[in-house]
């Protein structure tokens, strides 16, 4: 039995990597290139494994989302994700990067029953990414 | 190759256990635990797995929905999940455990040629609950 | 220039009127009068009307949303819409009366520099009832 | 009859006055004022309202497709409001100001035979402004 | 106060004049004039303006179901628009002549309490037809 | 890690076998059988799974989008699945029949580094049909 939990920020980003040159950066990410950066409203779902306990739930959903606001909305939502994200800090800010380092930032600090099953962030409503985790 | 074929049904619930004190429910559902219940608009997708036969289908569409109106509508639909339907009988009323009673419904009919894959209930749009069956 | 801000709530509610016979009731409302209620996840848009002042903005977000959570939220998210609000006391919880409700709970406490202009609510995603308000 | 369209663009924006103190700024526009700024998936809805001619259409779609593209996308999309947008040049880049903007750039090179008749762009799925054009 | 109702219907449609020569129909429609046509999922909207009767409801739910099932959806739904629907015989098979179809055949029959107001017609998502009604 | 990117189109089609009497494709296939066809925007989710490359990125957006563009959106967008598309001839235009032709269309020309892991149709948004490929 998996829950999927849904949460959403909007967050902005420049796809660039200082290993290119300002024309093969251009060429490598087009728009997503521009000088000044870009947003979007990210929609990430998290997904938890599980069996219900006595209860009837695989996990509270309080503390799942006491856990998500911690370690996950609170650094991302309404922030720069070149600037302001530690865990992304030398790394190009494309949505696979954010999606393990959203993996990492939950698995510092799991201690639910439930097993962390899924990250998936779907970065426009055209274009998801999702990391079964182990 | 699966198809997933969605459905949708109103139902009121309320998150109780008998096992625990009045202030107990309160604390462990929070507002779910609310004393006159509260309600949601609920879709479950039901998912089936199969090879096409000569009609170029994996199943028919008709004697599924006749199936799933059959077996899981004409009990949960506009209906009250505490009271109205006994196989959620002495379960708490979460979605958990109205998956389960969604797979065990389904399987006391199901004579398709199709394997029945997949139930998944959304509670709303931000909580999924996704049981794969056997 | 308007603004429609979106707000969530799941509530539970039975259509009946005392004035009328339970056949009739049943007749008249049809799976809605079923006893023991059934629910939705109402989606509740508020529109504000006026005119951007040096900030930029017709109504300040978090002044707005304090007020609909106040007036409505508390009141309506995760309750029995016959029971626990006294705004819809005495009349049947359609959602032709819940949004005449919405609309005197709003104006009750409306101090606002934008007006108030038109409240929307979603029954299910088939439903919708709208109110231009003076 | 009217006719609406819908268009969507990413963009970065940061909500900030030069006439407040940082304080008051922060005051005002909350985590929309983090200093390296945010950004959203904007939707923009054109309406225009006319007449179908001879071929059944109020408005030819790639003439209307070209103008909006041309006076808009091309300058909003991937781009951040503050830095990259002249319309927005001394302004707080709130989306009622953008809506403002929109509809100005439309008009600067309208020549369509139905009329404008709103605009409308939703910044989140939760907030959504509308602006009546003449 | 205004109900809307929503239904949808699946049609397959071309864009073709018989006053234009293939060339002209080509340049006109483009890949909507391809011969053998395509289709969509188009959604309707209702919108019955009135003042709730006793009952609470501006109009019966079922009432309303009834007239636009016999007087649209039968004749629409899984059809093709240029050959099986007579009241766009001799017309462009666009959607804004879809729609003064639609509200046509709503009003042939329309004994309802409350007021037609509105038809529109979503022929994809991102293209929305609006007719308010006398 | 796994991308899903989201293509649309519109097309038209009729269920029916030459295998079967005119009778009986009506009862196997009810309304998709009607004589002119009707017709859906479909809804195509590319699913591809790899590890990003020193870019950030598993597959460059638009290789894939061309891919796409190509191989599929030319050969369906704004056809009829019946007449237009080869790929299809001589089996019955369904949508599990559909799927597979897209996955054979997408591998004869892949070239792209990640692999391509499903293959995911909406044919209406109750119904959808997905393909893990090899």
């Amino acid at each position: 039995m998996r829950l999927t939990r849904r949460y959403r920020f909007a967050a902005s980003h420049r796809l660039n990597t200082d290993a290119l040159s300002p024309q093969d950066n251009a060429r490598l990410y087009g728009k997503c290139n521009n000088p000044f950066g870009h947003g979007h409203d990210y929609v990430l779902d998290v997904t938890v494994e599980g069996v219900p306990d006595g209860s009837g739930q695989i996990v509270n959903r309080d503390t799942l989302d006491a856990l998500v606001n911690t370690q996950i909305l609170a650094r991302v939502d309404h922030r720069n994700l070149n600037v302001d994200v530690p865990a992304l800090a030398g790394r190009v800010a494309t949505t696979e990067n954010l999606a393990f380092a959203v993996e990492a930032m939950l698995k510092e600090r799991w201690t639910l029953p439930a097993r962390l099953a899924r990250v998936r962030i779907a970065e426009t409503p055209r274009n998801t990414f999702e990391l079964d985790t182990q």
